[in-house]
């Protein structure tokens, strides 16, 4: 089980995210590339931290939009989406190679995300683009109980998937995160956050709000650089994954 | 003698350059990477086109204004400037690599060419951006009579070099292109341009406006697609260096 | 009836429209603000030139996508929706007011446009905002058989409408456009053109695709100013309407 | 003596100062708009937080450089600076309205700032620019030893001056803030910068670090939120000035 977390977010003088404090405890970095946060110096400098903690880096591709960060859905067209996804990943490539680092994954941001997961086309969109790119890139999505569906999907693009998982988010009985706007989606007590990720881990899925045990093969558990408090339970669940093994 | 040509300078909806009359008659595209103009769907469309008439691609990389199109110099530090020579070269790599193309050279666009032409400091911090971006690139430059002054510093950095001459416009003594503000400047006259292309391409040198003999020794030539007059001298510099093969 | 159109949608270096021809012929021109097209000083030419033939102005406003022209649709906030109202109106007045301009009403673009439209909730949004703006500014609308409704809410709300009309395209029964995808939805004969301006103003009305009157009464038309043939087309409705007086 | 502070300064998700403790403590708002900070609905915000506590507001427009926050000088020509100024100076009095505000005054920013103080050129374009935008609106400059020039500057194009100084910096003998890259020349010292702004509430001058007496008549003394320090630093410069009433 290996941990993933959203870095990079700052942009020109504004800083965003612990990105020193979390860098060392994580396993790979989904790196904003410029679209909805970040700029070419931000983006140097992430790397550089990545190559020296010896992180997998991830392209973290969004719609076109600073100002919202990349969380307002927009409607684009097939080819628009799948070339800005290159532009993005090829530009952190770009600075990757400079030092020695290369994309092997990516994963969407924001409502780029929550737009792939609606909608099937989209996902088949994206998907192709991540085959395009080139044949050793995953794209990383959220596990759900669609998790084979999207597998088959990904086994006929011809490209691998990285599932992905919450240890501090509840999940509903289809395996899809409550939303933050009901009372007890998101976790904030450690022990419940570090349970939550033991149980991916070992158990390879997790108990739903309703009571009910779903099966859900994450390969990567996403953390939160944000605040000391997400740095804090990112270092219990390292401490806690590496004593399991 | 090798043709090359600043393209994919549209943006959005906004059209420039007669691109699809001009790709099938050189050698290089110049492809703009979405600082001075273009974005991801016009690069992706301007690469399928390289790719269909077999024109070697070389990023065109800018200063971050669309507004002003490049043209207007901005004071940036050698870490911003070489980020942003990685991000924009790394983004056309991104879509090249989807139509099976690859940057192997890189010409610096408007005030960025300018100004790296005018200041050692900054030419160093441009090779070196070059250096580190990938052995088998190049960087395109301006002759001049500093040719081997900027031949030698490649050389210790370790890149290569290509000398850009320009057909249609007149130069002074020291091997610089003359004002645009003087009369005179610009050839406009189809013979005076092939005749100058002629002078590059078997004499290595030209006549500059006092009448001295300058050894240029260029490698390639920039030309235009702006207009139908500027295509159709492209296609007359194309037949006088095919036929003088 | 007055005729208004689309200005002043150039973007740097990049030009769009052939405004010089079509702004003698107008007497209202919705000028872009910098977020789907325009900058600074392609505003300042255009109002200096509205200013020139006396022609009243209004405010373009649109989503923040250059890249997209402002036809994609974005999912904002109602404070983000207002904001960006406020701002773009406003910068266009700061400009206008060197030329003894002044904003006097507001034309949302593309696909606000369009969302405006299919929800009255963003419809009342936008009213609010205009109605925000200042006692003097209206709002122009797309009239549609729900006019009578769109009127009771801006009479609620304290704001004064524009209804405007095209003459070159098809309306359905509801008295909305028909799309653009549908064969005849877009009139090229001139004839056509002119016929269905004159019906506007002479009988506040047009029969409908399927041959049902429609009583539509139109304050003005929208005309396009995007090419030579459309610019004739302006002229002819122009000529009809003033032998009309 | 009245106290004016750079104000507005986050941009979409991105926090930046301590606007919320510093407006209650200040007379003056310098308001960015867009170009080097902010947003439509950060300056909506902050607007709203002026409009409480009784602030006056100038508009703080800036070369269009978000990556940079205005920060790097830009090569613009006179038109294209005297419209970016309007275009700002407008967006942030068209939302100034909504909450019965408008712009008294403005003051450029960052690179804009210094080229207008190194160029009597600009300055003449930027102190036209304001004449142009209407005739109660000040512009703000450092105080200097050229002052009086500014002022019969200032004068001839038919503008009112706010001479402004700061109470954190040393100055020189010219009147002149002391490079940051030199020690001394940033106050840390509470007492020290107490002391300063009283010298210049009181004794409109100062000593200069040479031990030079300048007389520097400044009408606003400019301080910062950036920080929980400096905003202490402006609280004891409030209670001094009030106390010395």
């Amino acid at each position: 089980m290996r941990l993933n977390c959203d870095l990079g977010e700052s942009f020109g003088p504004w800083k965003m995210g612990l990105d020193e404090a979390v860098m060392p405890l994580i396993d790979m970095a989904n790196i904003a590339c410029g679209f909805h946060a970040s700029d070419p110096l931000t983006m140097q400098r992430t790397l550089s931290m990545a190559a020296e903690h010896g992180v997998e880096i991830g392209a973290h591709p969004a719609y076109p939009d600073l100002v919202g960060f990349g969380r307002r859905s927009m409607q684009c067209t097939k080819e628009e989406l799948q070339s800005m996804i290159w532009y993005q990943a090829g530009a952190l490539d770009g600075i990757a190679r400079t030092v020695g680092l290369q994309v092997s994954y990516i994963k969407p941001h924001g409502a780029l995300n929550n737009d792939m997961m609606r909608s099937e086309e989209q996902l088949r969109t994206v998907m192709e683009a991540v085959a395009a790119y080139g044949d050793d890139v995953r794209l990383m999505v959220p596990v759900s109980r669609q998790w084979e569906t999207h597998q088959a999907m990904a086994r006929e693009i011809g490209i691998e998937l990285i599932l992905e998982a919450f240890a501090d988010r509840a999940y509903d009985d289809e395996g899809l995160l409550v939303a933050r706007s009901i009372a007890g989606s998101v976790h904030h007590d450690e022990a419940t956050i570090v349970q939550q990720a033991r149980s991916f881990a070992e158990r390879a899925g997790l108990t739903s709000v309703s009571g009910q045990w779903l099966d859900l093969p994450a390969q990567s558990l996403c953390v939160h650089g944000d605040n000391p408090e997400s740095v804090q339970a990112v270092q219990a669940i390292r401490n806690a994954l590496d004593a399991g093994r």
